[in-house]
């Protein structure tokens, strides 16, 4: 199979590129081809302006949708833009790894998002307006590909539990899991979420690493998340749910089609919080200051 | 009072430019100070890297959070985001505003928060370990403050309601309202959120403007989101919420002590759906490709 890995953490002896090396190391191994896009090594120009479309008419405002739709449609786009186009296409999984920053992507993140997702590409595909709004949410130009987020994080798992202070991973990551990797079509497969890695221990690195190969190996014999797809009948002519549907749940559990699917893995195991929600790496309880952990690593 | 609007849109004649423009002229004409970060103008740098720390030991390996932890203490920060820290330590009133592209901040913004939201400024603040986890979620270095998200949108406002295929607003916005402007104290205000720009009439667009200075000029007599402070019993000493308070909701709306507060406002209404979920700027029929909307504006 073909691995295509979105990498973004500026530290090459970092945690998460050990992870990610690790990673394409053993799927190497295993005679599956590997491409990655490493953002900060590439010197990714993360900021979308008019720059991202050398042959527009500058007399004009720019209006980035329709000069990405016209750069698009007209051959016109940058070469690195294309580039990352064609990555997507060749890709049977797709994996997005990033340490978790501010409750999101790294803007060098968000920023190939916001230029690789093209109009006509990744949105804008299918007639929008009436009874329709695109082919997206299980259709589109990535259908039939898997996409992953693995991701580190500084907080403890308790903090993302069902009841943790910062929400639950599942809705945190739900504008990426359902609004970037399953509105062009993609199927998104449970994340894989680190916790504490600021406090984890040689052992828990070691849990960490063969925990993310066996979900990366292992990705075709694994349920994807069970979204809703937008044009098979779940949803109206203005795209609200039906009324019958997902009576008795709220928030994004009413978006799958199995609402008590938990996708947040910690270790290989869905949805799983101790009673106390306290994960392995957290058994050094720190008291001074010196040894503070941060949300950001 | 003192407003500081962090902006980010790359076109000066863009519907963002002249929102923000007509918000900055009323609070100037009732007498208030405004200072605008005009990001794109700035040339703001959107990459969290090395470079953010020039007095770092480059012959260790980066570790961003304690980097950004020395850079602050020692006064060693880069110009730019100490000048940012000062604005917002300034204001009364912190606005962000941005066009919502792809469920999220534009790269430039999300740059922004990942470079000014430094280690002892906004993250990082108190304790951490035992049974803390910093002053933070309302406590910290920004309390005091009231913040508002304003954004446009090209979706359908159905798209984004109770049952819409994207969620809900207030659900695709925690991340920022909760995660990044509550987190470091800033009391959060309902947002802003104008649905459909891209079909929006001239007579739309006057009175998403005037709703807008509305709500900026009377922000300090509106509610904010009743968000539960982390430090103040509702939570225990993992920071999960106790086991008597939100007994029957799911979601974000376990973490606001009003649980059936909705906080998106839309002209100025809060949680204001109709029955269909149609905005006043949906009246026109769209069939033609060439007269698409898109998600990204």
């Amino acid at each position: 199979m073909k691995y295509f890995f979105v990498f973004a953490h500026p530290e090459p002896f970092s945690l998460s590129s050990h992870l990610k090396n690790r990673a394409v190391e053993a799927l190497k191994d295993a005679g599956h081809e590997v491409i990655v896009s490493d953002l900060y090594a590439m010197k990714w120009k993360a900021v979308a302006d008019g720059d991202d479309f050398p042959k527009r008419d500058t007399s004009k405002p720019l209006q980035y949708d329709q000069a990405s739709r016209e750069a698009f449609a007209s051959g016109t786009q940058t070469v690195d833009v294309v580039e990352e186009q064609h990555k997507l296409l060749w890709a049977d999984v797709v994996v997005l790894q990033f340490p978790y920053w501010w409750y999101g992507m790294p803007a060098i993140l968000k920023g190939w998002v916001d230029r690789v997702y093209a109009y006509g590409f990744a949105y804008g595909v299918g007639i929008h307006g009436g009874e329709r709004w695109g082919d997206r949410f299980g259709e589109g130009t990535l259908k039939g590909r898997r996409a992953m987020i693995a991701t580190t994080v500084g907080g403890r798992m308790a903090h993302y539990g069902p009841r943790g202070v910062n929400g639950t991973m599942d809705d945190l990551l739900w504008p990426i899991q359902h609004g970037i990797l399953f509105y062009p079509g993609m199927d998104v497969m449970p994340p894989a979420v680190f916790y504490e890695v600021g406090a984890a221990s040689a052992e828990a690195v070691e849990e960490m690493t063969e925990t993310y190969i066996q979900s990366l190996l292992n990705i075709h014999s694994i349920s994807p998340i069970p979204f809703r797809p937008q044009n098979f009948g779940d949803y109206d002519d203005v795209q609200v749910l039906k009324a019958h549907l997902g009576t008795d749940v709220q928030g994004h559990a009413l978006h799958q089609s199995e609402p008590a699917f938990v996708s947040n893995v910690f270790l290989g195991i869905s949805g799983n919080y101790s009673p106390r929600h306290i994960p392995p790496t957290s058994h050094v309880s720190k008291q001074s200051t010196s040894q503070e952990l941060s949300e950001v690593l």
